[in-house]
């Protein structure tokens, strides 16, 4: 099976810092910021810069590190410093409370934190190399991820996504489009349908660009048009990301996935969500007790800067909708696709 | 039952002048523009300073007036004077050579050029009182369906729309925004989810501006979200306008629209289609005959004059879409609700 190279490394831990793509520039600018303190760490996740459930667990890991070099300049006990840590562990988390990576990710290091017993200077090691390991073991699972998808990625397909569950949202390869990458490796007839993703857009300015950078074909559409070129036999299956998966199945996605789904349904369209078992909560039984974040207003009324409806207007603006999982066809993941009845295949897989 | 009235005139004949709102200052300004020769009306029409089907075609009618008032001023014969009007009525459909409405009511004025035998002065009273029946006709229907409507507008129910079927889309009370504005008047507790209708937006700046102007409360949402508030039980009905209708009840509206109704069926949502008889087409006997024109790309890549997508990007901008019968619940009409078998109950409103 063929391999495919991306030209894309969304975060990256360079030592003492993070290196990750600026993201809210797109699509005028690809460039490069680097965050060297948690509480611009905390921003970046909370405006933006950095998002995509996978690359956010990254820069939540990075940014306890960050923390770490900050507090280890104070003079406080190693208690202390630990405690401290941990407070700014779970500030961190706050940036953007629906991320389950990034509360995942940042537990894992708050674990190496309270484990530790040696000093300071032997913990930020510690977590430093556990913040590396994260950003190679992403990378790894999310080939993983497209190889497992591309097996049910039929010859010359066209394959509708919506929002961006990329290289861009992740460290370097992408879930919903390592499926993508993975089956165009081996089928460049391949091609994909990318949803606007209205209110921010994700699909029109980040879907399209990492598509156009690694030069697979890509036709931008906007979000009400997904049943129109359904209804014509122009969109073989659909690929969607996650920002959290019930035990049940039920999966949290960018607001409109649920709308997408609905439509492949109606016109028995296979619908796979694909996320590696880290986006999986088996904690909680179904989407239904998966609490949605209201965003701000102006992501509705505000396009490239100017208003585009009158003041007067009410506004709801959720960032998320929960796809049902007897809506889904199979969960695409590093140990394989669960598929129904998803209790059972989803237990498997943490087997 | 209490009448609506509509702060809302999109268009009017002032005697020897129309004037019109302007519609392309939305949603920054609220203008009227006096429209006062035959080649300002051509131009208005281009620039879609007025646009809407219904409203189209009376600024059709009321242009050759314009040109028929210009021309009196010239030393012409009186068969020189007819000639040289229908000269110019036929330009003025070069304006916008798709629009139907535009064709017909100009078609209507120039039967009454070629029938006329008496004189200038007296051709011109004709075509001027032609236009505001016409002027006339339009409000007059849009209410009667309005009412028929609003018989079915549940106690403080939540109106879904797409697209602009509004005042500013007809002379001044609209077909699906008419069976709000009825419904309203009776019932100040209903209010209307708008979709913003990408890629040209029509909802968020048209539907939501008259609404707001006529203080109709009305929430605007992206046109992914949908299927979220319908989930929620926040939406109780979906009223749409109309572009053409077919004898089958198939209906062609707004891109975007038939996404909307497979998630009203999924969630048992009612689906009604406001529009007068005069869009619906007999002679097509269902919406596969409808030719769906394809729009310029720029309406999907540039949003306030800023690309959304990066250079590289394929585009699709199909402009509207075929809503199957079988997802419509009833067709609101002025002469009342056509319901399944359509076939059967749209033959009986042109009996």
């Amino acid at each position: 099976m063929a391999e495919f190279k991306s030209k894309i490394k969304t975060i990256e831990w360079e030592n003492t810092y993070t290196k990750m793509v600026d993201q809210t520039k797109f699509p005028d600018k690809f460039e490069y910021v680097n965050i060297t303190t948690g509480q611009q760490m905390y921003d970046a996740i909370k405006t933006m810069i950095v998002r995509g459930a996978p690359a956010i667990g990254i820069a939540g890991a990075d940014g306890v590190v960050l923390y770490a070099q900050e507090l280890a300049k104070q003079d406080l006990t190693f208690e202390k410093f630990k405690e401290e840590l941990i407070k700014k562990s779970d500030y961190l988390v706050t940036s953007r409370p629906t991320a389950v990576n990034l509360y995942w990710a940042v537990e894992k290091q708050k674990e190496i934190i309270k484990d530790c017993k040696s000093n300071k200077e032997d913990l930020i090691k510690k977590l430093c190399e556990n913040a590396k390991k994260l950003e190679l073991e992403d990378i790894e699972i999310n080939k993983k991820i497209g190889d497992n998808g591309a097996t049910v990625v039929p010859k010359g397909a066209a394959i509708l996504t919506h929002c961006n569950a990329g290289a861009l949202a992740t460290v370097g390869y992408g879930t919903a489009l390592g499926v993508v990458r993975s089956a165009y490796a081996n089928d460049p007839t391949i091609h994909v349908f990318a949803d606007e993703t209205r209110p921010r857009q994700q699909g029109a300015r980040i879907t399209t660009l990492e598509l156009v950078m690694d030069g697979i074909p890509v036709t931008l559409i906007t979000d009400g048009m997904c049943s129109y070129f359904m209804k014509k036999g122009m969109i073989d299956m659909v690929v969607v990301g996650a920002d959290r998966i019930a035990a049940n199945g039920d999966a949290a996605n960018k607001i409109g996935t649920y709308t997408v789904a609905i439509a492949a349904k109606y016109h028995n369209i296979p619908f796979y969500v694909a996320a590696p078992l880290s986006t999986i909560d088996t904690s909680i039984k179904s989407g239904d007790e998966i609490v949605i974040e209201e965003r701000n207003h102006e992501e509705v009324t505000v396009i490239n800067g100017k208003r585009i409806c009158p003041e007067g207007v009410n506004i709801i603006n959720p960032g998320f909708d929960v796809t049902p999982h007897e809506l889904i066809t199979g969960i695409i993941t590093e140990k394989g696709i669960a598929r129904p009845d998803y209790k059972k295949s989803i237990a498997e897989l943490f087997e």
